[in-house]
């Protein structure tokens, strides 16, 4: 089984040298005990600092001097996951409503879905967000009475994950105005950028953040990652946050865990101030470089021309287009066709939320060149794409067919866990 | 100032060597990227079959061979505070009702409030819970037709925080028993069994966990820890769990943070299976032990008689009585004092829920020799000796007049942070 699916980083790109010298370092040295006890809630203030000097650099470089994060307002999280799951505990009651791309990541629609929100969702273009369809959303809440209780626009905004899209500055500036002209008083919709991989990038050039717009400061969350640029099996985030959400966010996180691992933390701080940090970095976008350049290829190969898809300049993943009519849901024939032949991808499907106005589409799937070796990826590809022209070539008259036809699907799908990240 | 007040443990105990020496076999071993890369939700398998030969081996040696934990019933959590929270999440809903030890641990307090549950409390003895109290308090929740609402109780079994109270085996099956009796079809009453400072006995014998009663596999939880007894900055817990509870418990990590970090996992793990962990404990058993003496030898010499404790057998506390009419809260006139003389303990008040059926005390302290030298210990408790020989001392009188003598008290106590662990 090739797995195209798992949102997981590249096995042999794991620092493991790095990070023995690293762990060397820490417990060598005189502050050694400290990673080993109990820290703050919020978090060490070195890596905080070292946190905030880092996001003013890549703001500043990305043409951006005004970046507004600060080490006070900033914490320090299990994964950026964590941050994400607090701060929907405290910005939302069951019933309110969150603004979501579409689609977004399954992961967070996995806690939309837990916490009984509802979710409006806005179409995206090639840059971001359709901004005219995120007034209309907007507008079409306000008639509606419902803007009190919109709490949210989350935005994955670098190499989103599904969709591989990055959000031009300009877009992320008429979302932030759009929220803020349609918030009520003292009910602000905050926009909450998850910008997880946006160390990930291999080509074109970098993007401000949020934090960089006017009125970011009390209007604007900020979440980040240092699991998938260096290692995801140190789980350490972090999260920059305006009052009076921060101080709501850090008695959360004194109920869910008291603070994440000082041991963790002081890895990941010695990781950038030693330089290591970026100097791993700089191997990993080659690394990923030359694996989707590996994946494109194959793709133009093997893909029937009218399967759609683009390139990406940074992150995990392509996202592929079967035409509308061609169904790649977890029960649809190709997914089972593909998993026939022992290759198994992300249905598009369950990357969109429920939104009673509009119709989901199941027509898409996340391809990831994350996890996979170049082999698998060009082996994967090519199973995936003779699948792919058999189904999508053989017209609506065998999908439909095959609804009946269970012989024909092959077995072991009951073994499928849900997706990964 | 002198702080017996954090739940810390001992810097110096703190295992450095022993770590450093971890993970250079985890990293130098052949399977060391998976220690960088992300894990299950669940928890790494090999840390699961360590934990459960662990508590079968501990409940073995303590009398009770049938100890119920299975691997595929266990999970691996950021310290066992994050599975409490997880606990909460999966079985209540706000206004559902919690039955709780008076006192109990204040930051599971934290998340009662947090998430709006109503708590109705029961007594203690000197052997763990009040039977008779916990039978009339479930008898008249079903004379109220509350039972339906009622989901748990929460026992801290061992050197209960605050109290040190160890609950013997018999009144853990008593408890279970009388659960089990006022539960109504489909609406079990789970026991959650915090076992956080079990490892931590330096005297006495240890008493088997529920998992070894009848009628445990589909009705306790058990939460453990390896932070406290190894190093608190690793921060890697566990429970044992019925379902269908693991499986709501496991979704909800999913959206927490979809697993706790493989590294610390395999650090623990490396820690149990190359016996370091248990020679870790011998040492941190025998310098609890006499940092224990310590405290109680001090208290003996300094602390009024009309101020009672007892000696715990383990954990990281003593519990103190002043008389009823000395109020110990951090509003008080000894709390103040005590800061004035450099000296901070938990005010018992905190670790008492709001239960509209009692009033809640407010003359105990919970005074730590976690994290303290014994040096401090000495110099901390004749410091709170002799404002307790004042003010308890003293009587009345004194008590009623400082309550409008604002001067009396010294400053400084704005700056007071909620109290640790």
């Amino acid at each position: 089984m090739i797995s195209l699916e798992a949102g997981f980083t590249d096995d042999a790109t794991l620092p493991v040298a790095d990070t023995r010298e690293i762990v060397e370092e820490v417990l060598g040295g005189r502050d050694a005990r400290r990673a080993l006890q109990y820290g703050s809630t919020q978090g060490e203030p070195h890596l905080r600092e070292l946190t905030v000097d880092r996001l003013r650099r890549l703001d500043g470089r990305a043409g951006a001097p005004r970046c507004q994060a600060t080490t006070d307002r900033t914490v320090i999280t299990n994964g950026s996951q964590q941050l994400l799951y607090m701060l929907a505990e405290a910005l939302f009651n069951p019933g309110d409503i969150v603004l979501l791309e579409d689609p977004t990541y399954f992961v967070f629609l996995g806690i939309v879905q837990s916490m009984g929100l509802r979710a409006r969702t806005v179409r995206m273009k090639a840059d971001g967000m359709d901004l005219a369809h995120l007034e209309a959303v907007l507008s079409s809440l306000k008639r509606e009475g419902e803007l009190a209780r919109t709490k949210a626009l989350y935005m994955v905004s670098y190499f989103q994950n599904p969709t591989g899209i990055t959000t031009a500055i300009d877009r992320k500036r008429g979302a932030l105005e759009l929220l803020q002209r349609y918030s009520q008083k003292r009910r602000p919709i905050y926009l909450v950028e998850d910008a997880a991989y946006r160390e990930l990038r291999f080509a074109g050039s970098d993007v401000p953040s949020t934090l960089s717009l006017d009125g970011a400061e009390d209007r604007v969350i900020v979440t980040g990652t240092y699991s998938k640029p260096f290692a995801t099996g140190t789980r350490v985030g972090f999260g920059i946050l305006p009052e009076p959400l921060l101080t709501t966010v850090l008695r959360i996180k004194g109920n869910h865990d008291f603070g994440t691992s000082s041991l963790l933390q002081r890895i990941v701080a010695r990781a950038l101030e030693s330089g290591r940090y970026e100097r791993h970095l700089e191997r990993l976008r080659a690394r990923y470089a030359a694996k989707a350049a590996t994946m494109a290829s194959a793709m133009r190969d093997s893909f029937p021309k009218r399967v759609q898809w683009d390139e990406p300049q940074g992150g995990l993943y392509f996202w592929a287009r079967s035409p509308r009519r061609v169904s790649t849901g977890m029960n649809s024939t190709l997914f089972r066709t593909a998993l026939g032949h022992e290759v198994l991808y992300v249905p598009g499907q369950i990357c969109y939320a429920d939104d009673p106005t509009r119709r989901k589409p199941n027509h898409e799937m996340r391809i990831s060149f994350g996890n996979a070796t170049s082999e698998q990826i060009s082996l994967g590809v090519r199973r995936l794409g003779s699948v792919l022209e058999e189904i999508v070539g053989s017209g609506d008259r065998r999908v439909r067919e095959s609804r009946n036809r269970r012989s024909h699907q092959p077995g072991g799908h009951e073994s499928l866990r849900p997706p990964r990240m």
